[in-house]
């Protein structure tokens, strides 16, 4: 493996963290967050698809308005921003931290539908950004994931040989789109849920990324089958 | 206006009429048919977005398998495919059939993601077919809505200016979609949900075709905004 590229919303910060900055405006911060996120990606999808691209800063602002709209809340401007700006303070899941320094042997490299600015202040501020070789915005080629180009960024900047490239998500769109790239696929996979069909099937699952780091040391050829 | 184009699943025909077929297999059949629908956009999404078009009878079947998977269900073979068949059988809005009628003197035309062995099915069993023109299928350019190719086929078909296309969905992504196109678009708003943002706003919101007769028929200038 020449390589491991690491998805980072829902990958290595839990997006679920939001829920804290939302706790004091609105009654139910979980079902905010979650909704928020759904929508956030899927206007990605559709700007993406219309051709119309829009950097992730806005798309989370927009997804964000319609949320509250769609759960009859009303947070005051000032308030917006402060849920905003928590994205720039996500919680990295327990392990990553850990984890990133056991795989610091491979050059390590982001990619992520964030902008650059949101992703440099949010590793900045979890102390992880040294751990990175490159951070990769989809900003640089105005698609989304699952765009082929997206994933042609990293392999550019990798400048090997694509199944020599490890590549790390917990976002099923994000897992279906490296492996159809021709990715090594990590699929990480915390919570046990269901499987995206498609035909498209990840090199590996894994529940946390300690598993990536062991599975890496272990004598197993690349690109093994070891999902559960 | 020249012509009328309609979304069929979701805008002239209820997916949640599918719960009937469901409650016969499993407990909960309002939130499977949610989660299989909500699964079944985003794989046309996901799908488009790869460059990998797989057809919506494949992409509904799939999707299918996911939402069971989610929720621990498991239905035989047998099930699955009752399922599937349902959606030649989904229960058009009530004011539909009527609608259609009073707007015959426009010429009137499908544009939907489905197949179209599919949609033919699905309007013959209804007996709506003889309403429309033509029946056009994302399948004729291989990739889902909102792409601009999708909503080029109906311009394409009925050969005027875009702004003399009045198109209706219900559907968010087909709304902006078809906007973006240069549609004169009718979102169809039953339920009165939160509109999605992404700066782009439908000419019109109506909350049952019946207002789109009248829309046509009142004196107000093509393209006047009337959202509530």
């Amino acid at each position: 493996m020449k390589a491991l590229v690491f998805d980072v919303y829902g990958t290595l910060f839990d997006v679920g963290s939001l829920a804290e900055a939302c706790r004091a405006l609105v009654p139910e911060p979980e079902a905010l967050v979650s909704s928020w996120r759904a929508k956030q990606l899927e206007y990605t999808f559709w700007c993406s698809l219309m051709g119309r691209y829009e950097d992730f800063a806005r798309i989370t602002a927009e997804a964000l308005r319609y949320a509250l709209e769609r759960s009859h809340l009303a947070i005051p401007e000032e308030g917006q921003r402060r849920l905003l700006e928590a994205w720039s303070n996500l919680q990295p899941y327990p392990e990553v931290r850990a984890a990133l320094r056991k795989l610091k042997r491979y050059r390590r490299v982001i990619l992520s539908n964030g902008t650059p600015v949101m992703l440099e202040t949010l590793l900045n501020n979890a102390g992880l950004r040294a751990e990175f070789d490159a951070v990769l915005s989809v900003d640089a080629v105005k698609i989304y994931k699952p765009a082929p180009q997206v994933y042609g960024l990293a392999l550019h900047h990798v400048g090997s040989a694509r199944e020599e490239i490890g590549f790390l998500s917990a976002n099923g769109f994000d897992v279906v789109g490296a492996k159809a790239f021709g990715f090594t696929v990590y699929r990480v996979n915390r919570m046990g849920t269901a499987m995206d069909e498609l035909g498209i099937v990840p090199d590996a699952t894994v529940r946390s990324l300690d598993e990536v780091a062991a599975l890496l040391e272990s004598s197993e050829p690349v690109g093994v089958t070891k999902n559960w």
